[in-house]
């Protein structure tokens, strides 16, 4: 099986050199987080995930979960694995420091979250789960719900899920049919079937705690009757503790294509005692405030399987030999050269490369702008920064998860058909990543929410926040000579974005379907000049140090690899651009018919 | 689970009004496949397709095939669908009436082998190998063996495998270590492992033939020291019949990505007792004279499962209703629209469906070549066609895999997370269609093929057949009003592909590692420009009927989707194009270290 090391040089030169990390301890809140704080925390995490969680990774698949009379059984290692997750503190890692939590920066509690999901994406999930669960109820709840539930989900010693999805409803909520009834002590009884419950049911903590959107009796009809609801497994007792069991019950599991150590449940809530969260009828708007750090958390998920199987398929590469360079053998003492000589296997390596870098690199400017959002002082400042997470979360949840499947792909191909044998574990990245490309709203969803949402939303204010540093950076540096095959395809693909921009805009505008079918190609287009960006910042900060500074040849991988984007994968935003610019009548105009 | 129906509308598009297969007959050999002939052929193929194939697809991927004390058991129901598939007299299809075969051409042959592969790709790898062992058996085997192994092979009684990878070796065969030791009565000892042995062993057949590669004592070294030979499980006894076991003994299976339902074997030779097929050291010539025709089967297994996943998808589609068209209610009387209101839904069926239908008719085209390489009774048209084939086969290979692969994936996506779970064999069609991108050559390979060897071949004479009758039909069309849609797009692309040519030509000559770099963008954009010639093509011939002749909308369909071709895929052909002109030195200078 292929090994996972995780990356904590170039996770250093993201935080540091690319984005300013040594700053956030400006942030009130942050003053702690100094660099001889996180850089212990990083190292350790890496353990944590190598060591631990990684191990796991295959047989997890292997095994899966069982459900047998209603309880589910996670795969052998998972409740030991989890208990000393939790005994480390990690999921108390980004959580507020009143509940217990240690209170991290978005930043750094994403780079750790990427090695979680390197090493073990199903195990993540359960920890991930919970998270959700927390910010809920610290957003919305009431002191008392918080008391009672925060503590015991930042210690971990109880989990959490979001209950959303019914089997009439996924995207559309307004669908959703479970009901909550009042009761006289102020608790409701929740009724109702949720499906696709990750982390639903499980061994790993003595208690769990669902976040259930229902509808009052009195709700008006579609999204705006929505209410959100905490239902407890075991409804607490009077000590905080567990006590009497709840009306919810694991009624099946799913048999899913990956993430098969991550349980997925069918629940059956049954006169479910719960608790209101927030007010009546706004469980859509408690939810809203959540999906941004859950989109961007799958975002990172993808991000997390590809520099997995970058790391698998660099390895192989490494080790297998299998025909000679084209030029001549480069291993003649062997009775092959190894298959990194080749081409065509770099070509994979460097797409994968170039994909996870610029990808962590994009991932960690929006959790720096989540940690502006969350902490600074100005609030001018603030807003700017929600407005900017806002615009480019659609983004990142769609690029870094579409990109982490292909990435995947690649590292199979790289092992040619021992990629497609399981024990190598090559293939379960493919498998698990797939599923990060549909929840938490699928990627035709994400695209939807940012042409039809995050475009128009306050006449176009939010994209500024993108547009305006871009612009100002391509012309200040446009003139520079070491920069130039980095800002000139940059500035190109810009042009193109800007364009396409106005085309969306102003067709989307007059007809709906127009934005819808243009959606798709837009973000990418979107995304691959934020990584062009990032790329040529990143070249930027990295060339100074080429020859000179570089005993390990990081900096002048750093600019190969910017400059491998530039040649090799951004031309697809010209692609992009005449797909946009074609509009949307050669699919609405078909007939539905003759499909 | 998704239904199959053979899209035998499309096919008979395809083969009469696309490829002129009413002049089938022209050639010696086919004078009997008319239309009356064919039609019921491909109707008996659907049924036993959609009514026998297709129902073990989802519980054959779930049970899988077993192995016990050396013995392969099948899924449930696979010996008894075999039995029919071989009594209906289908394993005998393709092969020579002098075997008991049926002769029928490559194009009818093409087209029965989709629907194999739409409904069950794992069946299909049974008789899929047997007809590789057939092919090799046919084309270089003595007398003797023809007449012992092939009236078995064409009946279905015995299968066939071929036995080429070893652990040490996959794609450079010249590394392999198998032994075959001449014996005094004419036979040889052989004795060695072979790995991913599809169809190694299994319950299907009384007895399975197995076509090895493997080194005399005296061979040479490397790739020019491998002969071929056939060794089977039972060695046959003097009537013909099942005689005693030889020495070939499955040691293990494989647990794989997909197509679990076909036995994928690491076989033992031990000793046993095979015979030389064709001369000692020219094995992988006779390898190579089957290569052709595997690989543009693996291309079919591709566009099988696509097709099929685009059946699954559109009838999801339209019965799946979630939310409301962005333009207002479509179906206010339902509690949501049909998710094919969406314009990204739309997106993602028409790609699925264009590539399908234009992958289709590549194949039909390239085996339509086939058919002339084999039957035409003048030997210069023969010549030219076999350059044609021999230049197309990698194209076809690498791009209907890829696509297949990208397809099946649309068809997961339209599901949302119902996609992700087993039991609606959506994610199977992924899995599945993954394997077809590696074996058989991976697409690299194939890509570095083209370039390295069909491109420079007899002074690029190849390229003419492909070039030359588009280039006249582009100049023909330039004209037709009717038509500029689409051939102004295409004599976009087809100039993109000449320069894109000439590029690689010019650099693959002075470093190869050049060719190499450019060998896979390459292939997908000569690869798009035979489907925008298609596509053209194929709404020429649709055009005259649109509104006057088309009472079930076939024909408007054809040219909305060749439209939809036109203007939201075949732009991905300059993206490729600037890959190309980019050269391959950003991957070259990499430093091997620095990965």
């Amino acid at each position: 099986m292929a090994s996972y090391t995780a990356p904590l040089r170039d996770m250093r030169f993201v935080l540091y050199e690319l984005m300013e990390g040594d700053r956030l301890t400006d942030l009130p809140g942050y003053e702690e987080f100094t660099r001889d704080l996180i850089d212990p925390i990083l190292e350790e995490a890496g353990k944590i995930a190598a060591e631990v969680l990684h191990p796991l990774n295959r047989s997890g698949d292997e095994e899966g979960c069982t459900l047998e009379n209603g309880v589910v059984r996670t795969p052998t290692g998972f409740p030991e694995a989890y208990a000393l997750f939790r005994e480390g503190g990690w999921t108390a890692l980004s959580c507020d420091p009143d509940y217990g939590g240690q209170g991290a920066p978005h930043m750094v509690d994403t780079l750790i979250s990427e090695m979680i999901c390197s090493a073990n994406l199903s195990f993540g999930m359960y920890p991930g789960l919970s998270h959700g669960a927390y910010a809920a109820l610290r957003h919305h709840g009431t002191h008392e719900l918080k008391d009672t539930f925060l503590p015991k989900l930042v210690d971990g010693t109880w989990s959490g899920t979001m209950c959303l999805t019914e089997p009439q409803c996924g995207t559309d909520l307004g669908l959703l049919r479970t009901k909550a009834d009042p009761q006289d002590d102020g608790s409701y009884r929740l009724t109702g079937t949720k499906i696709f419950i990750s982390a639903g049911e499980h061994d790993l903590t003595e208690n769990i705690v669902h976040l259930v959107l229902a509808r009052l009796p009195d709700a008006p009809k579609g999204i705006k009757g929505i209410s959100l609801f905490v239902v407890p497994k075991y409804v607490p007792d009077d000590n905080g503790g567990v006590g009497a069991r709840n009306g919810v019950q694991c009624a099946s599991i799913e048999h899913k294509m990956g993430i098969k150590a991550s349980s997925t449940c069918v629940l059956n809530f049954d006169d479910a005692t719960g608790w209101l969260v927030g007010a009546p009828h706004k469980g859509m708007r408690a939810m809203f405030t959540m999906m941004n750090a859950a989109r961007l958390a799958v975002g990172v998920q993808g991000l997390g399987l590809a520099e997995a199987s970058y790391q698998g398929a660099v390895e192989y590469a490494r080790e297998r030999v299998q025909g000679r360079a084209l030029t001549g053998a480069k291993a003649p003492d062997k009775a092959a050269d190894p298959i990194l000589v080749h081409p065509d296997v770099r070509r994979m390596l460097l797409t994968q490369r170039a994909t996870v870098e610029g990808c962590r690199a994009l991932a960690a400017w929006v959790a720096r702008a989540l940690d502006e959002q969350t902490r600074h002082p100005d609030p001018v400042q603030r807003q700017e920064a929600e407005d900017f997470v806002a615009l480019m979360t659609p983004i990142v949840k769609a690029l870094l998860t579409d990109m982490g499947f292909e990435t995947t792909n690649h590292g199979v191909q790289v092992f040619g058909g021992h990629g497609y044998i399981r024990e190598h574990g090559m293939e379960q990245y493919v498998r698990d990543a797939r599923i990060a490309q549909i929840y938490e709203g699928t990627n035709g969803i994400q695209a939807l929410d940012l042409v039809g949402r995050k475009l128009p939303a306050n006449a176009g204010r939010s994209l500024r926040f993108f547009f305006h540093p871009v612009s100002a950076y391509i012309e200040a540096k446009m003139e520079v000579d070491a920069l130039a095959p980095f800002v000139m395809p940059l500035a190109k693909a810009f042009t193109r974005l800007q364009q396409a921009t106005a085309q969306v805009a102003r067709t989307g505008m007059a007809n709906p379907d127009e934005a819808g079918a243009a959606a798709s190609d837009y973000l990418r287009l979107f995304g691959l000049t934020a990584l062009a960006y990032l790329w040529t910042r990143m070249a930027e900060v990295a060339l100074p140090h080429v020859g000179t500074d570089d005993p390990d040849g990081f900096y002048a991988a750093k600019v190969a690899t910017a400059r491998f984007f530039m040649e090799r994968m951004l031309p697809q935003s010209g692609a992009l651009f005449s797909q946009v610019m074609a509009g949307g009548e050669s699919m609405m105009a078909f007939d539905d018919a003759a499909f």
